[in-house]
């Protein structure tokens, strides 16, 4: 049994994973979003623990990389049913991040974020509906991937808005990142990206030094594939695909959970219960514009990154912000990294966050989004390009 | 004698220049706020060309491209007082933009870009104190550059905003470009760029299809540079720059024209009024903040530059507004263009636009501008990148 020093944990355990798997050896740790067997699946917040019964089986993701031998030494803490980037639960307290203790770790998934940062688990298993692996992964200084919407199963998982819900998985090392990958049946190798795309409106969108912190990792990513070329990825600008994002992501959150909390009255923390208030007014022709500007900008990203292209931008706006911000600093912040993570939200598509460096103490990440199925080339290209003494 | 097909001049005549200059056998066109000794200069307003008399003498650039052996061949169109940047003159017409008739040729410096582009003169001379001669260049086709403010002297020239004001040139190769800057004593062979940056923020005020056709001109600037390094250009947004920009603009011109306008009331078309109403109104409070954030720009170029680097980006949002565009669309032209041209103005650099690309038939341009004085590597690197066979 570990020892949680970081509040990463809603509980602590041990379930040994299938002997001899490729993953023996290795620990993971479950975000509270996923059924694991006898317990209960909490999501963050206490009503929803109570009125749930314990999980009679494992969630697919859970099964997965028991079934490949990693160890799963328990639950982690996610900020509640999962409706927000930053992890600040108002029930069970915000995770630490070991990196820069000082900031926030990132969420939804934070416990797991922190879990690998603080080095109590080798891998950390997530979910990512709007950024909740990528920015976590991004804030604490570790590897962090969103595999393409729909490739691997999340059942037994509660959903968020599942036309976006995928699962997700951190490590502190590209090459335990892959076993993890590998694990879910998903390529690990393979060509490159035949070239980079850089999204100026995308990079727009990141603080002046968080820029200059990434752009030596950008520098040994285009050794390998050339110059990146500048692109606008959004014609209508990020705030209008951003606005889609919401919408959508809200309509099905409500969806997925408004009856519950209609009748639950849970007493969600800041931040949450606004979102679901507004989640219940999304009209449906709100809904339905919304889903039309979805299905644009999925043909436009699918058209730009057909012939085997990358994206790479900066994976949030800066560094974490720090753990006493106040509510307008914090939604400041979400509104601008919801802009540089929604791309992929919409489109479905893979995307890796890479360790870049460090602002004033807290970490920054570099992100590669391909199209669908392109997990394998991200993560050739990051292997390459990180490799030791390029 | 020529023969203006475009509406570009305001007279035709001819001044022989020097015998066995270096410009000899080239023909230069004057935009109107030059003195031409004997000829009234009318800054594009006909109140003002009534209420000036002839000039006694050449203003000091015409003299030196006289003196260096270009023959003068007239007058050419400007917007009134120089105070736009499209090249509608509400008295005088709009000059013909030949890269695409449809268009509107850019201004201030309308009709000198205008005349270079229909081939009724070698050399263009304009002036530029927001972008009168980049963005006129871009949308026109040809080359275009504004040196270090304060490096060519502008005697015997209407003052806008002295503080911005420079002269500027246009030509349809560089090596006629490269000519005329010689022949203003400025550098036009030296070290290249140690590297190229590439303002994201500037980026993402251009529309996408713009983007798309400049970006095979950039990967000929990388292949001599290497990687173009993204940079966040303005912390503080590019907005506020413009604005900063916008009300010391304002303020000098209304010092410099302000009995004028309020004791002639000249009649100005529609824009012109406006922006001298605004510049009116400017209070000392307004200037001075303006000028304190122009000192912190100039700190943060100084600064970005100290090293060699250049910026390369966009000359202007996309190509030229079709000559028929209602003013609210030719206000959000140009307030996205000044965000992309306000930089080089504030900090005094030069900024050299090259031809990069045809966008629904209209041209677009790429721009290098350096730190003070650095006109010599500009255009070494416009050289060797644009040296056919590359």
């Amino acid at each position: 049994m570990i020892s949680d020093n970081v509040n990463a944990f809603v509980e602590t355990f041990e379930v040994s994973g299938a002997a001899g798997g490729p993953l023996a050896g290795l620990t993971f740790a479950a975000k509270d979003l996923y059924d694991v067997a006898g317990h209960v699946t909490g999501c963050g917040n206490p009503e929803w623990a109570r009125t749930h019964a314990a999980a009679t089986g494992n969630a697919a993701p859970v099964a997965t990389l028991l079934g490949a031998g990693a160890t799963l030494v328990g639950k982690t803490h996610t900020d509640e049913l999962a409706y927000s980037l930053m992890g600040a639960n108002a029930h069970y307290g915000t995770p630490v991040n070991s990196a820069d203790p000082r900031r926030m770790p990132g969420g939804s998934s934070s416990g797991s974020a922190a879990a690998v940062a603080a080095g109590l688990a080798d891998i950390g298993l997530g979910s990512d509906t709007g950024g909740s692996v990528r920015l976590p992964a991004a804030f604490c200084g570790i590897w962090g991937i969103r595999p393409t919407h729909g490739r691997v199963s999340i059942d037994g998982t509660m959903p968020l808005a599942p036309s976006f819900d995928t699962v997700g998985w951190f490590a502190r090392d590209l090459a335990t990142l892959a076993r993890a990958t590998a694990a879910f049946g998903l390529p690990v190798e393979g060509d490159r990206p035949t070239r980079l795309l850089l999204p100026v409106d995308v990079w727009a969108c990141a603080e002046e030094i968080t820029v200059a912190a990434v752009v030596p990792l950008l520098a040994r990513l285009e050794a390998v594939t050339g110059p990146a070329v500048p692109i606008i990825l959004a014609p209508e600008g990020l705030p209008a695909w951003f606005d889609a994002f919401r919408v959508c992501q809200a309509a099905e959150a409500w969806q997925s959970h408004g009856e519950w909390i209609s009748t639950h009255e849970p007493g969600f923390g800041p931040g949450i219960s606004d979102r679901f208030r507004i989640a219940s007014e999304i009209t449906p022709e709100g809904w339905e514009a919304a889903r039309a500007m979805r299905q644009r900008v999925t043909q436009r990203l699918t058209r730009i990154l057909a012939d085997g292209a990358a994206l790479v931008f900066p994976t949030g706006p800066g560094p974490a912000p720090m753990r006493n911000a106040d509510e307008p600093t914090l939604n400041a912040y979400r509104n601008r990294a919801l802009q540089m993570l929604c791309p992929s939200g919409l489109g479905g598509l893979p995307q890796l966050s890479i360790p870049a460096g460090v602002v004033d103490g807290g970490p920054v990440g570099l992100s590669l989004a391909g199209a669908r199925d392109s997990e394998g080339r991200l993560i050739a290209l990051a292997e390459i390009a990180t490799r030791t003494g390029r």
